[in-house]
């Protein structure tokens, strides 16, 4: 029996009120063939991001319910936090898991979104692999300026206006981001320090789109009441860029600045083989294959 | 939603006649919830070894299924083979691999045992963790002398008196060892170096049994045709020492001595965990939990 498995990560405009994370969430839960492997709100960003694997029908069901749930509740007009986001549904992005094909996500996400677009009366970008038109196809192109700048600029201009759905924004819901992509490992750095100016520097020295290491994106962010900073990172592709090189780029940055790491987090699920990857190099493991992990041979066995 | 796992490496006295083989292992098959990973029949040893993953209810009844097929089938009183053995049924091992506790899997072990003396009506050692005497915690000490010994100086004295079930030995099936164990992790760490006695004196330095590690068996060994030498670890409880602990031993060992570590390698199979456990180390992470890992929650999912 091959079951076709999506996953998705749709992340919400809200962090803090968990009355409106509640009701945001309740639809993923106990739905059937859709599971919530994950949730997290952080305060300091103002954000809700959801981890869902699902079939196909069911998940598009309870996404369509959760974002009513969020557009009710949400009013980015009101909403201030450390995460860029253009939308009290800021994104919703499909990524193939099993027995599914990039193509078929693409088809997904796009389908998705016409009903989203249609239900919600909201405009949709469609982007990464989903992406209809190049300058939508980057995630950070489509939220440059955040909500604020589709506000004030309109939805007017050849990049700002949408793929789907209405020509102008939703009044309090803004505009949602629904693409098909690949695996992304949120991997955050948090440096033992108070300069943000130093861990922006860093963001920049590392990511792709200033000449550092590929599939990398980085920002640096302040962790109020933490008295500490952080190198917020997305791995795009974290078979090219691992998350241990990542981890040594920021760290060697960081002691060219005289700044030493506190700790790491990953932010959300992780693959198995991104983790055992970063086992091999620190162990400097020769030789070792992935069919030697037990609970991975079980998962094989259990899928047949 | 958490799928609790166990792993069992039961030893049956049968290495030769395929249809005996068959006959034992078929319960293993398409029994659900139960994984048959691997067996294998050593002529030589007369010994059949079967590697299972599963749920500790439904893994209980199909080693009951195939104890009692290997009961009816096999009289030890005209064995032969290579390897100690006590009965048809030599030793059941429990082994806790997710979301399952080595006390658990004590109780596991020690429950089974009641119910195979029962219906099986053959006397039952509890060894290592499970043991419930100082005297039969080792294996090679109930072993001792193997079946024929119990046979000719029966189960009267204190150290051969079973610990479970009939106080006399079955006639044709003699008796069985059942116990708990922590995951065995083949571990070996390669030096460039030529130097035996290096390896030898760390080895001697990281092992238990002269006061190093917890539950690490070493020795130091020559690789003919690689002009290296290699630190061959047996971590016996890698929830104790970790890969990542006593490869940091060695490596700290070796530098004391002026060598430096080539590369390691881990032989057979290794649970997940172990290999997270040393990502978590090695990036720093903080508060990460092995739900976060996409493969291990599918893996629960598929149980579910």
């Amino acid at each position: 029996m091959t079951r076709r498995l999506v996953e998705c990560v749709p992340n919400f405009s809200e962090g803090r009120r968990q009355d409106v994370i509640d009701a945001i969430v309740a639809p993923f839960r106990n739905t059937p063939r859709v599971h919530l492997l994950d949730y997290r709100a952080d305060p300091d960003h103002n954000r809700l991001v959801v981890s869902l694997v699902g079939e196909p029908g069911p998940l598009q069901e309870t996404l369509l319910q959760a974002s009513r749930a969020a557009v009710a509740r949400i009013d980015m007009r009101r909403h201030r936090g450390g995460h860029p986001r253009i939308g009290a549904v800021d994104v919703i992005p499909f990524v193939p898991l099993r027995h599914f094909t990039m193509e078929e996500c693409v088809l997904l996400a796009r389908g998705f979104a016409r009903r989203y677009a249609d239900e919600l009366q909201i405009p949709v970008y469609l982007y990464e692999s989903a992406a209809v038109r190049p300058e939508h196809r980057s995630l950070e192109q489509v939220r440059k300026g955040q909500f604020e700048a589709l506000v004030s600029d309109g939805l007017g201009s050849e990049s700002r206006a949408p793929d789907v759905g209405p020509s102008t924004l939703h009044p309090s819901a803004g505009a949602t981001a629904i693409g098909a992509r690949a695996f992304l490992v949120a991997f955050n750095v948090n440096l033992a320090s108070g300069d943000l100016d130093a861990a922006r520097s860093i963001a920049r020295a590392i990511r792709t789109s200033s000449g550092g290491l590929p599939f990398v994106k980085a920002v640096g962010i302040a962790l109020e009441g933490h008295g500490m900073v952080q190198v917020s990172i997305n791995l795009t592709d974290y078979r090219v860029t691992s998350i241990h090189r990542a981890f040594a780029a920021v760290r060697d940055e960081a002691a060219l600045r005289g700044i030493e790491v506190a700790e790491s987090e990953i932010y959300g699920l992780v693959p198995a083989e991104a983790l055992i990857d970063a086992a091999r190099t620190s162990l400097m493991l020769a030789g070792f294959d992935a069919s030697q992990v037990l609970d991975l041979r079980l998962l094989d066995l259990a899928g047949a």
